[in-house]
């Protein structure tokens, strides 16, 4: 459904939805974001005074947070104030329109406002409403609060991340986040086409840390199978080698030569053909038993010249292979280039922001745009335009009485 | 569409739906096992001879592979030749019935097979076609290979991933190959929404890369803006303190309380108001500065007593904090379990494996179910069962001559 008018019908598959974001930070946000990359128009609810937490994180720029635009590009944004009954009252016309309704507050707390699954689903039976929290809205954790660093923790990936002997590290993003959203994300366009069909909608309820157990792999059956815990192995592939890091003069890159072919192709193209036909590499399995002695066969070559050299060499044989990027690197990426990965955001200041855009590729929509900044919406700032559209609204299928001026002006 | 009688209309929001499958290893399979678990039938095509690679991966079980039940559990099996004339014109009678089709070939391979995207644009416009790849089907990187070792190198996760002062370390857990995969589910539901508007299907071209930027979080706009590099911070968040491990007396455990009311509950909880009182703490910008002194204060209180005693402190007093599960405790944790996360896979073998089951939970569809083991398929075990179908249903429109029949048995 759609308040006013869609100014732009063809801008992904989910135009002409409409998703009322209840949400903050980044689980929620980042999950609306991919709706409104998909085309759908997502107008954020936002508390009265400071909006989203995450306006006051910083790095700044021109006083806003580059934080919150990077995650709420393409959004609308309200203040309302749920203690008002002018404000409540505006917020049920918005459901009466939505299509979709996200938050991440912790269970129990839409409810105690009034605007709880619950009730939802007996007032606004066709809205997909989508909760994401730390532990889901069941069980017996599911009051604890759940932070991303809390289900890395609990879920296992810090056990499996960082080396060995050393101590557990966390994931370098916000694996706990970013995983439930994109997990509720699935849920709710799931819960889209059902309802083209049924014309129902359907409750969404994402717990992180249930997100961070489907996302460990196999390594829960691992253990089942062979009864050993699952550890740290740094930067190498557990069941594959050679799969990791190897020096080259001015640094490290990585070899993923998993097979016996690739395997043969990359000592052809390191001009070490010998490395193929040594007994103790000539199969994945010993040379994941002889992997020390692998590392120590190739740095000896590797060693000699720098990475760009060995990455030329690799990349023409068909080797899989990589420099190891730091972050400044991804900006002059040829390929995230060419496929217009890196995109321009803004606030209401004139200065944009690099950041990554919507990875999903759909034939038929246009794509990421790398010149025109997508812009994320000032606290409060299309107050004004809802409110008339709404009236708007109202006034094409009922005549406007007083009352309802006065509530809604 | 679907090819016989649907067996369980309300397994979830896709029944109805049929995938076919012509992907392998992980990022394929896993996006295909997202949209069996929401009620999807998938039909993987395996290759004659060996099947899926990962049907040889270690773990085994009765000598089938851990690694493929886990992946390709509720789905379905058959093997075609697509050089025999019969298995292509089977094929074809499955591209009739079929409303996705995935696949995880580097760009080229399908074409070259005859069933790439722009022949089945033409003939079978109502498909929804999805392709994963290393690097996506355009730019000058798209014939390279893209292994999730490569793209966590390329994409600036292992930059980010590991300690200050030592080297980068992969993501426990193949970031790449998953985070690929769950974009291309959005992508794939997206377009079945739509399709469910306009029926006609869309092109879904997924790069492992692309998504890796994507899921940096604020990695890019924080050098953009600050034009620091963002490095490693070991088990710490960047911008939050405290939010990192600490020694308890028989091991490390986390703390998650990044705001200044949580680290007055967290000073209490440890029975230290003094600490929220301290001027060099007073806030997270000050714990941030000072967070090693921070730690230290922590440690001197939290090294005393056992993990548990102060995960039930902290819990009682609502601060966020978890113990380092390693993976065996996961099947143990009361939340998963009270979830229904953690679910029995099995081959043909009698023996089933422990699993992690599907997270996103949908009102009004079964849950994970705990006890009945969910089937992977042996190697080509549904041929008889889908010919039959296409033979049923070929019956019910044309009357079968003896050509047809040929073809089909």
């Amino acid at each position: 459904m759609y308040i006013g008018v869609d100014q732009n019908p063809n801008k992904g598959p989910l135009s002409g939805i409409t998703v009322l974001d209840f949400s903050r930070v980044l689980a929620g946000p980042y999950c609306t974001m991919v709706l409104a990359d998909l085309g759908a128009r997502v107008i954020k609810i936002e508390k009265f005074g400071t909006g989203d937490d995450t306006r006051a994180f910083g790095p700044f720029v021109e006083d806003e947070s580059a934080y919150f635009i990077c995650f709420n590009r393409g959004k609308e944004s309200i203040v309302l104030d749920i203690k008002s009954p002018r404000d409540r009252e505006i917020l049920e016309q918005l459901l009466d329109k939505a299509d979709v309704l996200v938050e991440n507050f912790r269970p129990g707390v839409m409810d105690r406002l009034g605007y709880g699954a619950d009730r939802l689903a007996k007032t606004h039976p066709h809205i997909v409403y989508a909760s994401i929290s730390g532990f889901g809205h069941t069980g017996p954790f599911s009051d604890l609060p759940g932070y991303d660093m809390v289900v890395q923790a609990m879920g296992g990936v810090m056990s499996l991340t960082g080396w060995p002997d050393g101590p557990p590290a966390r994931v370098g993003t916000s694996f706990g986040d970013l995983g439930a959203a994109l997990f509720a994300t699935i849920g709710i366009v799931s819960a889209l086409y059902k309802r083209s069909q049924n014309a129902q909608g359907t409750r969404v309820d994402i717990g992180m840390l249930d997100c961070q157990a489907a996302l460990m792999e196999t390594a829960l059956a691992r253990y089942d199978v062979e009864g050993t815990v699952p550890g740290r192995t740094g930067d190498s592939h557990p069941s594959l080698a050679p799969f990791e890091s190897f020096a080259a003069k001015d640094g490290r890159f990585v070899i993923a030569a998993g097979n016996d072919t690739l395997f043969m192709l990359m000592a052809d193209a390191l001009e070490a053909p010998q490395l193929a036909l040594d007994p103790l590499f000539t199969s994945n399995n010993l040379r994941c038993r002889n992997r020390s002695d692998l590392i120590k066969a190739i740095e000896a070559i590797t060693s000699i010249e720098p990475i760009q050299h060995w990455i030329d060499r690799l990349n023409a044989a068909g080797v899989p292979c990589s420099p190891i990027n730091t972050i400044d690197k991804l900006f002059e990426n040829p390929q995230l280039i060419a496929r217009s990965m890196i995109i321009h955001v803004k606030g209401n200041g004139s200065r944009a922001i690099r950041t990554a855009g919507n990875p999903i590729r759909l034939g038929g929509y246009p794509q990421n745009d790398p010149v025109t900044p997508v812009v994320a919406p000032g606290l409060n700032e299309h107050r004004e335009q809802i409110l008339s559209e709404l009236m708007a609204s109202l006034g094409s299928y009922i005549s406007r009485g007083d009352d309802q001026g006065d509530v809604l002006t």
